[in-house]
């Protein structure tokens, strides 16, 4: 694995390479959702590319940019295992210069994530686009966790028409169903446990919708109910161009939810 | 020559060429300026591919979107004599959806011609970013004509990091000396002769630094003094990077105006 810190390195060896090339997105602080991400890049490309960059213009005046997990010797490792070919390590003055041209996500990225986060997503399209600007892979992975990401990023490739295939992949969680995340370090031990119920909550609306249950109304309530104890931030019932919608359509809808455990919020999400 | 309407035509054929393609963004109605881009682009290139679109997003309410001149057929012509390989002409609802990711060109962006067209820039870098997107060129080709257009399309291919090399090309003008414009046919005979007082003032500037006034402002008043009997919208003396200077750099400096004629507002400019 070779280890790039300039965009020109990167050019260079990227006009070598013929072959296809998968790419993975990170912001370090790498967990088995990352290592997922890298493993199925690794069975669908020739060359893999990570790269692991905590983006300043994505975090919000008083987020959690400077405590945000940083474990680069640890990361390089897991990559490494994880037969990466190059890892791209940037600082923050190579990826942003004095004067910058600005990405504005459409609208609707104003709500949920947005609606506490004004502004974040113009920075993760920013930096996305970058990052694909400077890697030019044939094929970029994305956690459908981040699931409100995910999908403007697809709407950035589908509206620039960038010949990239960006493929979302399966939330990985722990053993006892919290979904990974880098921010999971912040819990205290009863945050922890109380975490739980996140997942529990989701999986108790995918069984009533089995069961025939499509009133977005009434399943958000049974969620609510699981949460009841919790500092909800949102549930929210959308189909998958985000739209929020009051019949659950069955292979196009996704369930979110937000809750705070002080400074921490933590995301979940279920794809019906 | 191949015709070109849509976008899975252009990525299919774009996905078999490995050899290098230059790239003339326009919007028809082409003159000598465009042909000049064109035959530059032939001259580098294995392939050349023109686009003709009339992009709706970079003209402000009241501007003439509806009244630009369209002389499609003689366009076509012009590019088959040109060897242009392939010319894509595509419809708006080809290139544009309902919801669009925006691109904000930065704040200098709003200065000179951006301060009589606010969000004109925002309008142009979308479009070419789409079809930098559709044509993944290697070399595009952009006239100096359109000065500050063609800075804010550098800085953005600078700040994504596109392999793009981006192409200035000098102006092309009239006999007498009027730069090539496909605006030039809303000038009726008095304004057509009138016209001839914009390159004279810059040639007039470009004499007076020769001798070696370097002062902006006394180069600025003796451009004026030329323009006194028209409508000058404004005159300004720029870097590069489009700072307005006091002191003109040789090698470095760009001297813009813009006169009115009615409606119809023409620029001109000259780098020294």
């Amino acid at each position: 694995m070779k280890i790039l810190k300039t965009i020109e390195e990167v050019q260079a060896i990227r006009k070598t390479i013929t072959s296809s090339v998968g790419f993975v997105p990170t912001m370090g602080a790498l967990h088995d959702g990352h290592i997922s991400l890298i493993k199925k890049a690794r069975e669908e490309n020739e060359i893999v590319v990570v790269s692991i960059f905590v983006n300043p213009t994505q975090f919000l005046e008083g987020e959690d940019l400077d405590s945000y997990p940083r474990r680069d010797e640890a990361d390089k490792k897991i990559c490494e295992l994880c037969k990466v070919d190059y890892l791209f390590m940037p600082d923050i003055s190579t990826m942003y210069s004095k004067e910058e041209i600005l990405i504005k996500a459409p609208n609707k990225s104003y709500m949920l994530e947005g609606l506490t986060r004004p502004g974040h997503f113009d920075g993760v399209l920013q930096v996305v686009l970058k990052l694909f600007g400077i890697t030019q892979p044939n094929n970029a992975y994305f956690g459908k966790k981040d699931a409100q990401q995910l999908s403007l990023i697809m709407q950035m490739v589908k509206n620039l028409f960038l010949p990239i295939n960006i493929v979302a992949c399966d939330i990985i969680r722990e053993k006892d169903g919290l979904a990974m995340s880098s921010r999971n370090v912040y819990l205290d031990e009863k945050q922890r446990k109380e975490a739980l119920l996140l997942s529990q909550s989701l999986y108790t609306a995918a069984s009533l919708i089995s069961k025939g249950e499509l009133n977005s109304i009434l399943v958000k309530r049974r969620i609510e109910e699981v949460l009841k104890d919790l500092d909800i931030e949102y549930t929210a019932i959308v189909n998958r161009e985000f739209d929020e919608i009051d019949t659950i359509e069955l292979k196009n809808t996704i369930i979110l939810i937000v809750v705070r455990f002080g400074n921490t919020r933590l995301l979940d999400n279920i794809w019906i």
